[in-house]
């Protein structure tokens, strides 16, 4: 059986439970603090030297890190990742956008303002910095949904998985999508999939 | 034939010159000057809505847009990407690595320091915060690279071509190899590989 190390609060984390869920597919959950440095022992640095969560272990041993890695992995074959080798690229190239433009913006933000960080002066320009990219990346998918119902070739993937997991908590990193009607109607459209799953849901 | 809309001094148009050079595919190279605005016009906008190169024309109309996207779909079938499951997920892996824990440090710091930006207090904070994430991420590749020749598999593919792109300017950065023997020696394999170019080959 798979076994996911994983933090319930993690939007990379959820996007991982969310695919097992939705895919039938029974997963044991080790949950690990990394606000008590969990991540950073030796012990797991050695399943994953870089030290964070989600890593999934796909057999004895073999532990694959990278949200978004660990999602094409278990796609593949199944109806949450294109057949067509266009597609499939369509699918990383969100992905990638997802981690580079995306992630770094509204999901740090999300956790600094939501753990009770300590907001330092070095932080506060961070945030600001964080908060005008976040919404630049919000602009690029709103007008890209402003056309089609989701990411690539009109049918739910993994790349809106990957895109759903942070963007729909973005309110907890002080990000507003009320300007953002494509959007909210996506966000709709995936929570209203078969078999889906809340990120509180371990 | 392919149309690659790229900047020269770029590592992530560079990740594309390459493998396109390695595939001996031809392709048509349309330079533009990223810091005259070049990729924020609205006609480029309408090839990729968030304005960056590179972006690849696949077909007349068909834009690919994400460096890492771009080499997962020129690789496929080739052997620059494993065609065992696992293995190209492990190549997603480092090359989801290479977005997040590398690029934006070892890259960014790169351009601010390259192109005369001025640095300002908040840049000169931001470049510190940068130097230690850019060095994390080189402290994990050499811990990988200390036990194999490759990131993946024992050969050459786009997780090396997508790691390497930066990691041979990063001393432009102010980023010392020094201490990175294993890396060190891992960019001399890279570079021996036959039908290898330069950043600085269009």
């Amino acid at each position: 059986m798979y076994r996911l190390y994983d933090y319930l609060e993690s939007g990379n984390g959820y996007k991982v439970r969310l695919l097992l869920t939705l895919l039938k597919t029974p997963f044991e959950r080790i949950e690990l603090d990394i606000m008590k440095g969990a991540t950073r022992t030796q012990e797991f640095l050695a399943k994953n030297p870089n030290g964070r969560i989600p890593t999934l272990e796909i057999a004895p041993g073999v532990f694959l890190p990278e949200s978004n890695a660990i999602l094409f992995y278990l796609a593949e074959g199944t109806p949450y990742l294109s057949s067509d080798r266009l597609g499939r690229a369509q699918v990383l190239q969100w992905m990638f956008f997802e981690q580079y433009n995306h992630e770094p913006n509204i999901a740090t933000s999300r956790f600094w303002l939501g753990h009770g960080q300590e907001i330092t002066p070095e932080r506060k320009l961070a945030l600001e910095q964080k908060n005008k990219l976040g919404y630049a990346a919000l602009d690029v998918m709103e007008r890209h949904l402003a056309t089609q119902p989701y990411f690539v070739g009109g049918r739910y993937s993994i790349a809106d998985i990957a895109l759903y997991a942070y963007t729909h908590v973005a309110h907890e990193g002080n990000f507003s999508l009320d300007r953002y009607a494509a959007i909210r109607a996506w966000l709709s459209r995936v929570a209203a999939q078969r078999g889906h799953i809340p990120i509180t849901q371990g």
